[in-house]
């Protein structure tokens, strides 16, 4: 079957009409039809129309709030929480991220901690808006409990995503977001999906022997990147955006959960920092020293910055809209109800 | 030959008799020699007496300034700036420090810029204070220029450590700090003084293929950690301690050099956040929430912690003091001038 072929438009109007159509709040819809349609917009098919299954699920099984309304509690001048009373991410992002920006272009630094809420989305694009406002950014998460850390064989750890952003070059900033496991579970689920098997070294199987199999290894544990390095920041993000802001660690979300397939309980923490406190110089001066590291960075041959990816994608999928696999497709529209 | 046993404080006497000797103020030398015995106190040995010679190099070259008073300019009542003058790390460090632990308590959120120093000591005992003050704290700096990006051969970053570190357990917290190369610089000129060879994958010769030689590797450039993950997070280093706060990157610090063999010119960025202003349960709960990851991480087998080894170390070294190379230290006491 040929791919289906949808503008990034439809991508968004459809993720709305199906989760307004599945009983959740307008408000929810709107930010998570955005949210999926930027990923979408970015060929980040892991975070794009796929999760839409486990919206829908959620939202479904009751276990998100349908109508929950953030609500922006700053602590202090420079650290905002926002409460999503078990709502969805998106619209909690949405809501805390400009108190956030404001903030660190008073103080030069500040934070935001989303608590309570079911993160399912791209953490690139939490912290993309602070980017473009000329800041520093950082977002970390912790995810579904799968990981063991280096050296063992059970889960313990969240696949614990970490991003961070520069606010250059100017339209294109540089951004990385990676998660703290080899791969991120969405990887190993669209792998077992295709059919295809894992890289060596990715995860272990129930009986702990490393294994390739995406099936053995969602029912074992993934392993994090980068050996004893990969697995100490690992164990950071799952402190940081749990514990330390009065959230779920991994396991904690995992005993909460009620398996529905949908995205895991917990908190999320940014960090956004102003450059243009520090340092004696201009910003402007500074940005085009760090314009010239990419720019050598990229003059190796066989070297790639993390984002270049996904804005050769964007300027694509502008013009020509994304493709979706038939099969996904039919899945997802049986997702309206009859 | 039997190695040379030295007390802790032996170690911190030599340093320091050393240092005045050669000509550094007393308050630079008095810092230096506690930062060397604390990374001696934790065998620690690529930060310690070893690091006497690099220092005794750039007093005498005339590099650092050998009288800099570090000058402490709060930039915004979170954003803490202490210019070194082209002074050791150390002194500035202990001069900026408690600023940033006094802002962080009051306002959850504090950031400390060390600029235009030579920093040559460990990123862990940089953040040791703030995190036995129940902060949770960060630290980068930008490492001698020898690194080259994933895919890449040529040297372009720095060895680019990163430091984490969280106020528990009591006693001993959980902190890593590790370089975001595959190796540490210091690392690789102990085995070049050992004469061992490199594992496989930490280094490309000055022709760009794979080496297992230490010198050269030191011609040639090292390679980050774990693939393009890890050269994303030491690209993240370059920037955040380098342009960010003002300061140099590693191949500007490289380029302003006079070869001596000490420390790079560079600063330093520490952030430092107070788990008391997030959440709705008790910062003891927390911390106990997150001693439970860390017992349940430890009972896999095969697992150690990033800070067990130097806490063990620790406790070894208050009575027996620590083992120093004879050859290494014939090399020191020749430091002392005739």
């Amino acid at each position: 079957m040929n791919p289906i072929r949808l503008s990034l438009a439809e991508v968004h109007d459809f993720c709305h009409a199906t989760l307004l159509a599945n009983g959740l709040a307008e408000l929810h819809a709107a930010a998570i039809a955005r949210s999926i349609a930027r990923a979408e917009a970015d060929e980040c098919h892991s975070h794009g129309l796929y999760r839409l299954i486990g919206y829908v699920a959620s939202t479904r099984s009751g276990k998100a709030e349908v109508a929950a309304l953030p609500e922006l509690k700053p602590a202090t001048p420079v650290v905002m929480r926002v409460d999503a009373h078990r709502g969805f991410a998106p619209l909690s992002i949405e809501t805390g991220v400009p108190a956030l920006i404001a903030a660190a272009k008073t103080y030069g630094i500040a934070a935001l901690a989303i608590h309570d809420c079911y993160h399912y989305s791209a953490l690139w694009a939490d912290i993309e808006p602070a980017t473009e406002s000329g800041l520093v950014a950082f977002a970390f998460t912790v995810g579904q409990c799968c990981v063991a850390p280096a050296g063992g064989t059970q889960p313990l750890l969240g696949t614990n995503p970490f991003a961070f952003g520069w606010p250059g070059p100017k339209g294109r900033p540089f951004i990385f977001d990676f998660a703290t496991s080899a791969a991120a579970r969405g990887e190993i689920e669209l792998k077992r999906r295709a059919g295809e098997a894992l890289p060596p070294g990715w995860a272990v199987g129930p009986d702990g022997a490393p294994t390739t199999d995406p099936a053995a290894a969602l029912k074992g544990a993934l392993l994090p990147f980068g050996g004893h390095k990969g697995s100490a920041l690992s164990i950071m993000v799952e402190l940081i955006a749990g514990p330390m802001i009065g959230d779920l660690t991994s396991r904690q979300s995992l005993a909460a959960d009620n398996g529905d397939g949908g995205a895991p309980r917990g908190g999320e923490l940014m960090l956004a920092i102003d450059p243009a406190v520090f340092g004696r110089d201009s910003v402007g001066e500074r940005l085009s020293i760090a314009d010239e590291l990419f720019a050598l960075a990229r003059q190796q041959p066989g070297v790639r910055l993390p984002s270049d990816r996904r804005y050769a994608a964007r300027e694509r999928t502008r013009e020509h809209g994304v493709e979706i696999d038939p099969a996904l497709f039919a899945e997802l529209k049986a997702l309206m109800p009859g």
